[in-house]
């Protein structure tokens, strides 16, 4: 899912040493996202500073990552004038995350928005994708990392066989409440669930709501006002609609008409 | 391109006589979207009362017909609790659309967001997309309607041809300047051009900038100040980037759990 809880990348024509392509500023501090690395190389501006802010935690299960990237890629695009389609750019992200070992499928739910559902994998020339046309109020707590790259690395039998049942039954219908159920369903038959998570769930269940984990961090989250009713401070955002945008940066007066 | 003046769509539980299943209240009045009739019927709700609010004309080239079909399906879907996916309601109001004879690619492109590039034509399950990564500030001039149903019933040999060249060109650099030039030169090739739409282009022109025509409609647009420029008192809004979304229902308690 796609949360208005999102992350800012402003991407700067140059200022970027180039030493360490993955290095960005974020929230102030200077961060390696390996993903960027990729997007820099293959839009060829080794010297693009990224600049990113957010609210929301790198590896917790919110596809940070996978969201400097895609933003890296639409910020490069624009102020270097690469005059690329969206496709391009969300492939060059994509390919970038999943090389990287950090995503498999963030950014190209992250370029449409929404509550999409991946069909079948791959970029945006292969995979096809549909959503669930909803968008809810989003509960989440988070208490920490799961690695991505540790899980990914791994025998993943059992987490695709486990995927692929629960990505079947989601088809037949798609609504938020089923989301949940199978999110939970699926967390638990890979294995994947922490001790901190399962216990979240249990006691919002116990109110008679419905969560499940973020994939993949030690992250709980509920549509509505699920955790809050079992007596959680929950961080809440709601579900954007429109994924990866575009904006008008600040002084327009600077920018390339097809920025604006 | 889609407009953040766009189409708001209620749907109504029940309220609607079914007698004549095209029927809409559009801005207080009841007027037939020949459109509606098909998606009422594919979803099986004849009764489902729709209320539509718009700042845009009917019949002025804004799709507001593919808009009021599409807004239409994905608000039945909630408040019938139908568990269709976003693919399923996106073909339902596209087919309806083109039975009508009212629009070909608005209602895939109105569910997309932002400036879509269909690379091919059809519903969400053929047709590929793509898109100019971009959110321009847009005008526009409207001096009143063409009958998409007369273009697209008469000889299409013309603007077919005309298209497919203006789409390859796009393709090769799609921003939005150069959306506005072949839309421009599209409209010409195709014999589509009014000549009201064609004054405000050459007007435009000379004071610097660039204006195309809206398709179908005798309204001329343009991206940032391009009408102002030209001394034009146009209507400004933006590219909005999310496409169609569903919002809360004002009383959200009245509604079921997986519209909220």
């Amino acid at each position: 899912m796609t949360l208005s809880h999102g992350v800012d990348v402003r991407v700067g024509p140059g200022g970027h040493s180039g030493a360490d392509a993955s290095v960005v500023t974020l929230n102030g501090e200077s961060v390696a996202v390996d993903a960027v690395a990729g997007v820099r190389d293959a839009l060829g501006a080794s010297d693009a500073a990224v600049t990113v802010e957010t609210t929301l935690p790198l590896g917790a299960g919110f596809g940070v990552s996978g969201a400097v990237a895609l933003g890296t890629a639409y910020g490069i695009n624009a102020v270097y004038d690469r005059h690329r389609g969206e496709n391009d750019l969300v492939s060059i992200a994509h390919c970038a995350e999943v090389t990287a070992r950090t995503g498999l499928g963030d950014v190209v739910a992250q370029a449409r928005g929404g509550l999409p559902i991946r069909l079948e994998p791959g970029g945006p020339d292969h995979g096809r994708l549909d959503g669930i046309p909803a968008a809810p109020r989003v509960e989440y707590v988070t208490f920490g990392s799961v690695s991505t790259e540790a899980v990914l690395s791994g025998d993943t039998t059992r987490l695709t066989a486990a995927g692929g049942r629960a990505l079947a039954d989601l088809r037949d219908a798609p609504t938020p409440s089923r989301l949940v159920e199978l999110s939970r369903r699926f967390a638990r038959e890979a294995d994947l669930l922490t001790d901190r998570v399962a216990d979240v769930i249990e006691s919002v269940r116990d109110a008679g709501g419905d969560a499940a984990m973020a994939m993949l961090g030690d992250t709980a989250f509920a549509f509505g006002s699920g955790l809050s009713d079992a007596g959680y401070d929950p961080e809440v955002c709601a579900v954007h609609p429109g994924g990866a945008t575009l904006r008008a940066a600040e002084h327009a007066e600077s920018t390339p008409p097809d920025v604006e």
